[in-house]
């Protein structure tokens, strides 16, 4: 007799976790990384009205948050031009998307993504038993068309599709994510994770109809604003369908200084944009020294850059290995051919310095 | 065609949520409460250490959590006299919760616990389509062998037992729990919820083997740490079962800040025993507020005292609409017979100078 008695479908998943974080590298290797390029954090912070904020925030810390996150979701609404009722406030986009896979995702229900996408996502997914279908992407890119033929295909429930693309920096217009959804099977919801669109070019974002059934956006506090330790996101969709998570998700879940922090940050758009800036010199200097070492980049609406090694996934992680043994935290895309490049975070001048020094060691190593 | 398609379980929960927050009551009224005595909070608030360490950690909010909170949960196994594979870090007991009952719980399984404990529990399993078997309190106690009698008869996989109990506050020694595991069934875990532990008399706590797999007891920093709006707690159980958690939970769900604030929390017992003191002085305020209006209280192992109102629920629900119409937010037991009682938290010397004002006013209005 085993005891617990665990569901047979908690039997059936593999013990693995979708990402090992830089601590555990660091206590493996023995020493601290010295630039912390790899999961695409922003280095740059958020607004010091937002550390000022939590700062302030700590006395009340003996209180719950508010579960309904009401002057967040107010502001978040007036900011994407929705109402309070479209939107979510949840543990980082990462714990909405356990939220709506739960809604959706029975055990073999179908479940269509980019074969390379965020592992998180699949991770929810095998979690409750979907079964997932996955499309090449088609030059680096996410291809909307054939994961919504896929969709089609295999009569999926829910599809993902990140835009810009994590891990390779790419994006689409959103006009071309807008005229997609013409393809879009009617009893499918697209998942549109825009967790770095901030970073993107002005048109990035699809400007869809936010009481369409058919499609659920997410946005984040990790990236753009600095913030992904408070962690705390927003999905935007339906009023139907947020009202539902109601019936799921963990009221009580937020943290009461993230919630404080994140309203005072996304009152300081100024700050926004001198992160943009600043990302954007980041993106061009990686550019730079990735040509200095003879190497190309992938175009990035990010704030990483993916860097092609020139040549296949064993060589990419060959590169990858001597970063990280010289200290310098750095991920990479998981699969072919998208694994010939190595994923680089946007650091600060610093932290760059330490790339420059760090990489013609790491390809000479890798070459030997 | 409706679109997304929920799973059937989704569609047959229904859409009521566990709690209302104090601040949806304050907008509802139009006014904020003047003593804030419903939610259990500990109004004395975190170690100065660990608000410190909170705002120091504010500067580092831009890296996400340690996904393995490696140095929480070595801090924890030491003062649990347990190994760290013993111990899991998570969002707060509910979120534990949460993941316990997913580990376990699928549609139609059974699960006991007594008439009028803790609703997110419940929540949780109805969630996971569980079906909730109820026993009822015993003297305002908890009953052990009851729960036990019943997991026997309705084959549970999983019974939920509060020492010491909310929302009564009463306890049993921790001798009577180990003795009562005798009755347990071998093919049931004990979900022993321990949340208010810190403020219960010696011996409160059972000894049992931490590789028990019978038993997993949870903990929070929310309640003697003074830290409810960090959403922080911990399960202590078997390697094994806590291993498990892995497979479905949030690994990255921690907030930095959070997980920096607990260690400092535990790592200064002093102001943990000055909060208990201060407390206990709190409990013997209450009861001699309710004495002076003829009031009896039940004997509390909490941060919280059930004041027996002398009457029967609807009386008690007047009771409490009354002090709450006069600033004063306070909470009650659901279920006859114990709402008869309206639950206090323990407040500040200000916070029950309030409540002395208000309840002899709340009692007039109430018996009008």
């Amino acid at each position: 007799m085993t005891v617990p008695r665990y569901t047979r479908l908690i039997q059936s998943l593999p013990a693995s976790v979708p990402f090992v974080g830089p601590e555990e590298q660091e206590r493996t290797r023995g020493a601290p990384f010295a630039a912390r390029l790899g999961a695409n954090e922003n280095v740059f912070g958020p607004s010091p009205k937002a550390i000022a904020a939590m700062q302030a925030e700590t006395l009340e810390i003996w209180k719950y948050g508010d579960p309904t996150s009401f002057d967040l979701r107010n502001a978040l609404a007036a900011h994407m031009r929705v109402q309070p009722q479209n939107i979510l406030v949840g543990e980082g986009i990462d714990g909405l998307l356990g939220y709506l896979v739960r809604l959706l995702i029975s055990q073999g229900d179908a479940v269509v993504t980019s074969d390379g996408a965020y592992p998180t996502f699949n991770y929810h997914v095998t979690g409750f038993g979907g079964i997932i279908h996955k499309v090449p992407y088609n030059g680096d890119h996410e291809d909307p068309a054939a994961l919504f033929a896929k969709a089609k295909e295999v009569e999926a429930k829910l599809v993902y599709l990140a835009n810009p693309d994590n891990p390779m920096g790419t994006w689409h217009a959103g006009t071309v994510i807008a005229q997609a959804l013409n393809e879009l099977p009617e009893d499918c919801l697209l998942l549109l994770d825009e967790a770095y669109v901030e970073f993107a070019p002005e048109g990035t974002a699809a400007q869809v109809d936010v009481e369409d059934p058919r499609i659920i956006r997410m946005r984040t506090f990790s990236k753009a604003y600095g913030m992904a330790g408070a962690r705390i996101g927003y999905a935007v969709g339906a009023e139907g369908l947020i009202r539902n998570f109601d019936k799921i998700r963990n009221h009580f879940g937020m943290n009461r200084m993230a919630q404080t922090g994140a309203l005072a940050a996304l009152n300081d758009q100024d700050w926004l944009a001198q992160t943009q800036a600043k990302v954007s010199q980041a993106r061009d200097r990686i550019s730079r020294i990735a040509g200095d070492n003879g190497l190309t980049i992938l175009p990035s609406a990010t704030n990483f850059v993916a860097v092609d090694c020139g040549a296949d996934g064993d060589f990419a992680r060959k590169v990858l290995a001597a970063l990280v043994a010289r200290g310098i935290f750095v991920r990479m895309p998981f699969v072919a051919p998208q694994d010939r490049c190595i994923r680089i975070s946007c650091g600060r001048p610093e932290d760059l310095d330490l790339l420059a020094e760090a990489l013609p060691l790491a390809l000479a190593e890798a070459r030997k």
